[in-house]
């Protein structure tokens, strides 16, 4: 097969446009409906109108525990002058729902009844039909009940099964046939998979997603990069899906059978799609079917599927999509975006007083990560060259707003006593805590701006050898802010298990065998570092990997344990998670800097109770390598 | 056992606090959790947090298809000096994904290479790791990846997956054991049940809320009103749930056993709450666990279940109550309101214009219909009286917001041939037609109130025999309006089949063995019956049966079916429907009136073409007793 180097740039719009035309044209959106039994009927669609059998209630019914009566024989009563009636001929005993049988034509209330030996005594008259259901009052034989392309929920579930409805003709759901492509793939992970191999989960992601949308996913073993595999399973599959999803292989690389694949079989509409994320899409029709070429990161794939399988999949049950929920919030730093695409943005979410904060995430399209951490996500649309930092634009969001709403935010430095500490404040009170790894600097910018609850931050002040205050002194010096101790921890080089390269210190750093990686600028492990080279007059630039950045403590870790180096400054509970061995060289005070006036009150209790609970103490003394002497400590409070 | 008249009346959030806090002293609220594959956590909620099992990639990769490189060999590389690298010694190709070995340290893009035989030429210098996707990129062994108390989607399955985690902590599903009591209960309708029967649906109903609310519903048999065998199923279910509830059997009546059963077994916290409907719930506890009795009625049993069970089955999951989306809507017409109780009201919405209408629907308790139709729910709270007409109000929302945005409304008089409308609209364009019959009259008030989009009515004139046209031209007489026939119809007496009193025509109404059933005031067909009983001068204060009212011609038709009154004047298309016989007495005209200020232009046009089309032309054919020559025609256009 020929290497295809170059694909196409459509609007996202205009193929979608062209996809649904097509299918249009197909006769594809006709509605295929089965019947199902309304009693596990929950969730679906119907395909017709629904109408009631029979009339509820089918007879005239007494709509109050009491007494039936004729209402003329009871025209004479008042407080003075009660009328007895005879039980079983001038009155029966009914409970609500009981038959009112045809010679009585109201029912009086328990309550207004005064019961003597066989007689009843009341005092005041009855109306005519007073407390009496009419046949049909529910429902009546042959009212239309639901219409169609309605959901069947609870309401509906009650109501057609007392209409004496059995069966309920519903739309069929659409079968997804998703065929995971590629060599490099493998079904679950293992401890010792070869470099080069990846576990496949696009296919979970877009079967999970076609369960929300109310599809059938059918998900098809992983077939290798083989162009007569691939057109086998394309063979096996297609008569029986509604929809054909291939994953990955729909770039344009040396094992990209999809396209030409999809031509053997029918038709490709367009093969390249003007957004970012997820440019080499392709969309084509077999025998008549949408076909979907999704490209292999899971942030391109998962776009790809919203963007084009999701219409569709509604389309084909006859539903209208559902608007996504947005808010207006301003980004907090600068978004570039290339004119000629649309450019998805996922962020973290927060409320800082009234108004809504966007964080933009990390936007590699092959990590998954962001997917999960992600709270909303800003479309930029092409001709535009992105958004300034502090700019307000229109984000969708990914959670329910109330979660968003309860949310605190956490932008600097990370440590993983942060994780604890959202752990439990989400189980006790319910209140998400999102953390953003920005760095020390990056999160005194960001309390600068007023734009962070509050930052994780562990800057050494040269000058003075003590850490942070000096800082927000002198960038926050007329704020209002609280400097409180999280822990004091370990800093060191994390090395190899059993240090095979027999690193001893920070001159071993000079050796030109010892790979080093280093963490990313404003970093205050990063400025630790560089007090530590300075106070041992080394050269930072004779250091093998002084350059190269990793943005926390557990990368660092794990570029040491996969041996893509061999050494990099890090905290020790990295190096214990990691099995690492690890060569201390100064502790160091973490803090919280926390700006109260951006905090509900009640929320700074929860905070600072959390901090100080038994919980946060034991669970971090559990990871090893901090020292909590003078955790949840004031250090100082600026107002 | 004693027959206790006088149950309590406590507020509902007291009745809450209450039981909450009784199950809090219990520990009941304590998080149960379970391990579960992650390919089949789908929807769960995590009891722990997730943390990463492996990094990812776990090996430095190519983030492009192109070649791997020393960037070093690249430096002196430019347009006018190409570098040429040799195949496998100074490059390798790679695609995305692929591991990059040790001896390179960047990766060029596939565009930026030329391919001559056994060397790759470059024109541009490589910046070291470049295209290189570092280990952990993704995710880091031991990152938190997903917090406690977080629904797993598609997003989390993937990334958990690709992190080698296959078993996560996600809390245990509460068990909601429902068992159904009544003698007058059956499994399912037939059409030959007895009058006093009814068929059990709420036990359905709660079970498909627990569905939703992501709790397992355990529903019992329905076990007849014998205290013994309600013991005995008590007994079988309490240890195996973790919640249960009894349906009905709740109130004082005579045949009421919960609340002493629960006594039994353990302890009835409340009887008795001020809402309205639902006010003979119970609250109680049994074995540390919640224990619910719940109303008869299908109206009050949801409610019931909506205030006290789901606050219970989602605090026992670790969740938060999400908040109703609510609008603000105006109601269409006074709602009264008792002071002492919170009175929650079912009501349709449409958007007239930029504001919301609510439409109150019939309050009984009884009608499970009004579930499926409501699109919201006000709750009018104690120390209210009620609103008045025009009043503006917050109200729950029980259908997507767009869905209610996309709708058309009709107040007035019905026909079947309405519902066969709102079907084309719903299939064919997506428009949800909400229809609410108050009868002709009804619907020109609506109309001059400018709070429906448009009207069925069917007025006759007795001055002039004409239909319609003068109505509107009295009572809006300013307004911009279309008068458009939507069919012509027969009315006339609905009776039994083959006529067993051997009805003949009006006169025989005044027969003291006829029983007769009317219409409600204001209703076209009792003015076309008062018209014809005057024409024939006969007193309808005659006839047995005048003051007694239905709403519908279905509701007269199953009246007359059922044997709750003997004949009533309808049209003849619900006589043919429930198989009855009937006695033509007029046709008529039922038009439409439209009021194309409050639609918009596309609106009006679907709604035109509907009307014209020839499926609805055929769908109303097959019903019979409708002449269609003037369909779709405009009679008047008055602007």
């Amino acid at each position: 097969m020929q290497r295809k180097i170059y694909i196409e740039n459509i609007p996202r719009e205009q193929a979608l446009q062209k996809f649904l035309q097509a299918l249009e044209q197909e006769n594809y959106f006709k509605i295929e409906s089965e019947e199902v039994d309304v009693l596990s009927s929950h969730g679906r669609i119907t395909s017709q109108a629904v109408y009631a059998h029979r009339s509820s209630p089918h007879y005239v019914a007494s709509a109050m525990d009491g007494i039936a009566v004729k209402a003329s024989s009871t025209f004479a009563a008042n407080e003075v002058n009660p009328i007895n009636l005879k039980k079983d001929q001038d009155y029966i005993e009914v409970d609500t729902g009981d038959y009112v049988p045809r010679q009585f034509d109201a029912v009086i209330m328990i309550e207004e009844v005064n019961f003597l030996d066989g007689y009843a005594q009341i005092i005041k008259p009855a109306v005519p039909w007073q407390h009496i259901r009419s046949v049909g009052e529910d429902l009546v034989t042959h009212d239309m009940m639901v219409p169609v392309f309605t959901r069947i929920g609870p309401y509906e579930i009650a109501s057609i099964h007392t209409a004496g409805v059995e069966k309920i003709p519903v739309v069929k759901k659409p079968r997804v046939a998703i065929i995971p492509t590629g060599t490099e793939l493998e079904e679950r992970a293992s401890d010792d998979m070869e470099a080069g191999k990846i576990v496949e989960s696009n296919s979970r992601m877009l079967s999970a997603f076609c369960a929300e949308w109310g599809a059938i996913p059918l998900r098809h073993n992983i077939v290798v990069d083989d162009p007569d595999l691939l057109r086998q399973a394309v063979m096996k599959t297609k008569d029986n899906a509604d929809i054909l999803v291939i994953c990955s292989g729909s770039s344009a690389g040396r094992e990209d059978y999809t396209s030409t694949i999809i031509e053997e079989f029918g038709q490709v509409l367009i093969h390249g799609i003007a957004t970012r994320p997820g440019k080499p899409a392709i969309l084509g029709i077999i025998d008549g079917k949408p076909v979907i070429g999704v490209p292999g990161y899971p942030v391109s794939a998962q776009l790809i599927f919203n963007l084009f399988a999701r219409p569709v999949i509604f389309k084909k049950q006859g539903l209208v999509l559902p608007d996504a929920d947005k808010v207006q919030a301003h980004v907090s730093r600068k978004i570039a975006s290339s004119m000629g695409v649309d450019e998805y943005i996922y962020v973290n979410l927060a409320r800082i007083k009234d108004k809504y904060m966007a964080y933009p995430l990390n936007r590699g399209a092959g990590i998954s990560s962001i997917l999960v951490k992600a709270d909303g996500v800003i479309c930029v649309e092409r001709g535009n060259e992105g958004l300034q930092a502090g700019e307000s634009c229109p984000v969708s969001l990914l959670r329910p707003r109330k979660q968003v709403e309860h949310s605190l935010i956490a932008i600097g430095s990370h440590d993983m006593t942060i994780d604890i500490l959202g752990n439990l404040l989400q189980r006790q009170y319910g209140i998400r805590l999102v953390s953003s790894n920005v760095g020390s600097m990056g999160g005194i910018m960001a309390l600068r701006r007023q734009e962070t609850h509050f930052s994780g931050i562990h800057l050494l002040d040269a000058e003075n050898g003590e850490y942070n205050r000096s800082y927000l002194e002198k960038y926050l010096p007329q704020k209002n802010w609280i400097l409180l101790n999280l822990v004091k921890r370990q800093q060191g080089l994390i090395i190899k298990k059993g240090n095979p390269l027999q690193i001893l210190g920070l001159q071993d750093l000079l050796r030109s065998d010892v790979r080093y990686i280093n963490r990313q600028k404003g970093a205050g492990t990063r400025i630790l570092f560089d007090y530590l080279l300075a106070r041992e007059r080394i050269d930072n630039e004779a250091i093998n990997g002084y350059n190269r950045e990793e943005y926390t403590h557990l990368a660092v870790a794990a570029a040491v344990k996969n041996d893509a180096c061999d050494t990099g400054m890090g905290i020790y509970a990295s190096a214990r998670v990691l099995d690492l061995d690890f060569i201390p060289l100064s502790e160091e005070r973490f803090d919280l800097c926390i700006l109260p006036d951006l905090i509900g009150e009640r929320e700074l209790d929860l905070l600072l109770n959390s901090i100080k609970s038994p919980e946060f103490r034991q669970q971090v003394s559990d990871f090893g390598g901090y020292n909590l002497e003078d955790s949840g400590q004031i250090i100082h409070y600026n107002n």
